[in-house]
């Protein structure tokens, strides 16, 4: 098969892939559609050692491994867990410390025709959710994993920082708590998305310090980093919603001053992400930037890494 | 009255000073004792800029301005707060945005003959309760703070990592959870308080990585928070306990991907304070490590910043 391979830092199309063989306890899936995150974008700059397929949002159609799944449209959760340790055993099974990744971590992933996912992995994609909309669930997943961290209620104010791919879905799961929420990016253009939706946006240099009690960074550079501190209010938390290339410093003396919560968050519930495209409640729409077969991979990494270029997608095959 | 001035990097012991009158709502309070802190060394370090009276542990007998509490034993919230601002009126007056704080922010202190303080910041000292043990309230309700934002139950792992003032009575706060605790710490000689008390303890090099759902940093140094990163499972709680000296530099991406909330935390509170020290919950004999009189409050300061010495105690006058 043809597939996007990662090795030392160099993308390859490769066309002479076998087509994996589903291991017990896995299905295979024909993947439809998969989409390029800042995650694939890190791991092609070496940031984590991995090499092999890339790519851990996608659709596909299962094609063997499961009788009930065969031919159904599936997405599937990116960490396959050991069942075993600590943490599984704990149902913290993104945590599994043993865990593969799916085109992250010792697991090869969706930019290929086909990949192997443990079954339990893989959630049904309701009829009434697009390719398109569904290419967006684990991103959308990872958004509403902040909720799970931190209860957010109407009363507080919430900002956003970063109007990107990251942003964009976080900025519009924090609308739906009712939360008085403010998203401040560097692109016009973008922000108008969300401004259409009825959210409150800005221009970076429009916050006001310490006057929010939650602030989630979307931007991954130090200067989203030192944007939201200094806008928390004493005893605010500031989410952590994206990696960083290097290390922070930070002004750890003023976190114990004012009583801040740092919290990390990455990836989310499937389920609830699934309902939320069903339903309507979040459009993805505006988020596609662009398309491409996965016989362009290249161009398309080329497209994703452009500056300001929301998401790109890889078609695989069509239904 | 004789107090202990600050100013540019020097302590002076002044005599001149007058004996402050209380501001309508404030009382006056003479003095007994007073603990020195390791914020006091850090402010006359110069890690934040303060000038006047130090000092903010102490215990003390009101003089006048409040007819109910003259000649009562008391001791003091640090923070005066405006009463006006939103964590004032939220119920958060240590976060008060216009607060002074007794000896560290635009308010003289604690090693004075005489102080002033806020009516509504003063606590009866309960008859049961010694002067020596009193003394330890404002330190012992920061300790205290821990458990007002992370709640900590009999399952949790535990680390606590420092043997000094502040690590010894969180431990012995944490103890009383009946969480799985351990103490570190780089001081046979004062573990073995805690040991006695049946706590676990060990030497820094005894905690294993990635074991500990929460740790509590008490050092203040970049080796005690990266010895606590490096123990905390995925998901796990660091608290900041202590102030740093300079920045620290964290890896942020490594938060994000375990899911790790760091959180800082200062002042607490002082009713269950002194509730524990009234029921003997909590020993703290044997962290005094010696008394001087307010007169050689110079050598007093020589000897709490002499490596490895736990509370050092002036006292102002004999009742
Ligand atoms: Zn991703
Ligand atoms: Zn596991
Ligand atoms: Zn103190
Ligand atoms: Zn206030």
């Amino acid at each position: 098969m043809k597939a996007l391979w990662l090795q030392d830092k160099q993308l390859e199309l490769r066309t002479e892939i076998p087509i994996p063989e589903p291991p017990t306890g896995e299905a295979r899936v024909r993947v439809l559609q998969a989409g390029i995150c800042n995650t694939d974008l890190e791991l092609l700059r070496g940031y984590y050692p991995y090499g092999g397929i890339l790519g851990h949002e996608f659709v596909g159609v299962v094609d063997s491994g499961s009788e009930s799944l065969v031919g159904q449209r599936v997405v599937g959760e990116i960490n396959a867990a050991c069942g075993k340790c600590h943490f599984c055993q704990t149902g913290q099974p993104t945590h599994c410390e043993n865990r593969t990744v799916l085109g992250i971590v010792n697991r090869n992933g969706a930019f290929a025709e086909y990949l192997t996912l443990p079954i339990e992995n893989l959630h049904l994609v309701p009829d009434s959710v697009s390719t398109d909309a569904a290419t967006f669930t684990e991103p959308l997943a990872a958004a509403l994993e902040i909720q799970q961290q931190v209860s957010i209620s109407p009363n507080q104010s919430v900002l956003v920082i970063g109007d990107g791919k990251l942003g964009q879905l976080v900025a519009q799961t924090l609308f739906l708590t009712g939360c008085d929420l403010l998203v401040v990016g560097r692109h016009p253009e973008k922000l108008q998305y969300l401004a259409a939706r009825g959210i409150k946006t800005g221009l970076v240099d429009a916050v006001r310090p310490r006057q929010f009690d939650i602030c989630v960074e979307c931007t991954g550079n130090p200067e989203g980093f030192a944007l939201a501190r200094q806008a928390l209010r004493p005893r605010g938390i500031l989410v952590l919603k994206s990696t960083y290339a290097g290390h922070l410093t930070i002004d750890a003396s003023s976190l114990v001053v004012d009583e801040i919560t740092l919290i990390g968050s990455r990836c989310g519930p499937f389920l609830p992400a699934l309902e939320l495209l069903a339903t309507n409640q979040v459009d993805v729409k505006p988020l596609i930037h662009s398309r491409f077969p996965l016989d362009d991979a290249l161009k398309a990494f080329e497209s994703a890494q452009t500056k300001g270029t929301l998401k790109v997608l890889l078609e695989m095959s069509s239904l």
